[in-house]
């Protein structure tokens, strides 16, 4: 339930590279977890025994130049520096302003508050924080709907980080019902074609505990 | 008072290169503003008469691309891979989580809500948004000490985008005298360094409209 985490995932899908997962709960602030990184968020990338990479632009950068920089037409960050520039504005606008206003509240509220102990913020979701995630998620719509209408992928020509930044939203959105596709045709379109991905697949498979997803979730046409 | 522009205007400073500053109010939402950047944030960058390059951490991967990667020992993210993921983790942790925490709300009680009309939210500033935001500072000012006293620079042996981005906000919060230096000598010491640059100059002449700086801001030895 992560965005940047799917993100990231997503990413390392894409170049054929596989990860073993770990789970964690940001919240228990484990000693071990806040070792590898104070700030106390996910996304953690570690390679071989080498020093955390922390942050899902951080090691999408990362990957990139470990990775990216030798996959040719399967490039997830152009070559130029002003397409660069544009990716990087979307994928920051998914990761850091669409999660900061609606993601985070709605996963926070109806998943994280069911497994946090009160001590951490646990307790019954607050009703007045999911409504305004909603409001602000209809914007957020709109901005996914009109880029779809206008571009082939949300950042051009060519599939990006923008796109699997946006997917890795609205794949946790998805999952919790609160997208309503029929509204924004284009951005549906476009979330169809990211979503029959092999990269995607793992996601459609993951449950989470006592949440049973909306009933079109794993479907590739809904 | 946007640490991400000090940001940007110290990347510049540090490459010799020029620019034309535009005072931008982001609440005002001017309808030219909002076309160069819907999420009506700063900073923004236009070269010659080319798209915008919009935001802190997007505009200084454009300029290490375009600028730094020709400036040898003068560049500003390094040239290994972990070393310039540490750099970014950083950076995004001055720009990103520092702001959420404490510049913003400071800057905002204190000083934009001065010049907001009411219907954009201007009025008396919030006394307990300033007091949640100046515990958070005394969190970010352990960990720059810490940083300070484990590294000559704050990433590492050298000067980069970490220093950077630490010191704009620095800068801001020092100049509404929200810093207490004796606690962190290391930090006064790694402060002064940077204070002490060309690049760094600007600032220190500059003033906010009815709101003088703290007597020691413009000192080198403070």
């Amino acid at each position: 339930m992560s965005a940047a985490s799917r993100f990231v995932r997503l990413i390392l899908g894409e170049y054929g590279e596989r990860a073993e997962l770990v789970e964690e709960r940001p919240w228990e602030r484990r000693p071990e977890f806040l070792a590898l990184n104070p700030a106390a968020t996910l996304p953690i990338l570690t390679e071989d025994s080498g020093p955390a990479i922390v942050g899902g632009m951080v090691i999408a950068e990362y990957l990139d130049e470990t990775r990216g920089a030798f996959q040719r037409e399967k490039r997830l960050l152009a070559e130029k520096a002003l397409e660069r520039a544009e990716i990087r504005r979307l994928t920051e606008w998914f990761l850091v302003k669409l999660d900061g206003e609606a993601t985070r509240y709605l996963v926070r509220e109806r998943v994280f508050k069911l497994e946090m102990r009160p001590e951490d913020g646990g307790g019954s979701p607050d009703a007045s924080a999911i409504r305004a995630a909603r409001a602000n998620l209809k914007h957020h719509m709109r901005y996914v709907g009109w880029l779809a209408e206008s571009r082939n992928w949300l950042s051009g020509p060519k599939l990006s980080y923008a796109d699997l930044a946006a997917a890795s939203a609205f794949s946790i959105l998805d999952y919790l019902g609160e997208i309503s596709w029929e509204k924004e045709p284009a951005a549906k379109e476009w979330y169809t074609r990211v979503k029959s991905r092999p990269s995607f697949r793992p996601f459609l498979t993951e449950r989470i505990r006592g949440i049973p997803p909306v009933a079109h979730y794993a479907e590739l046409d809904f």
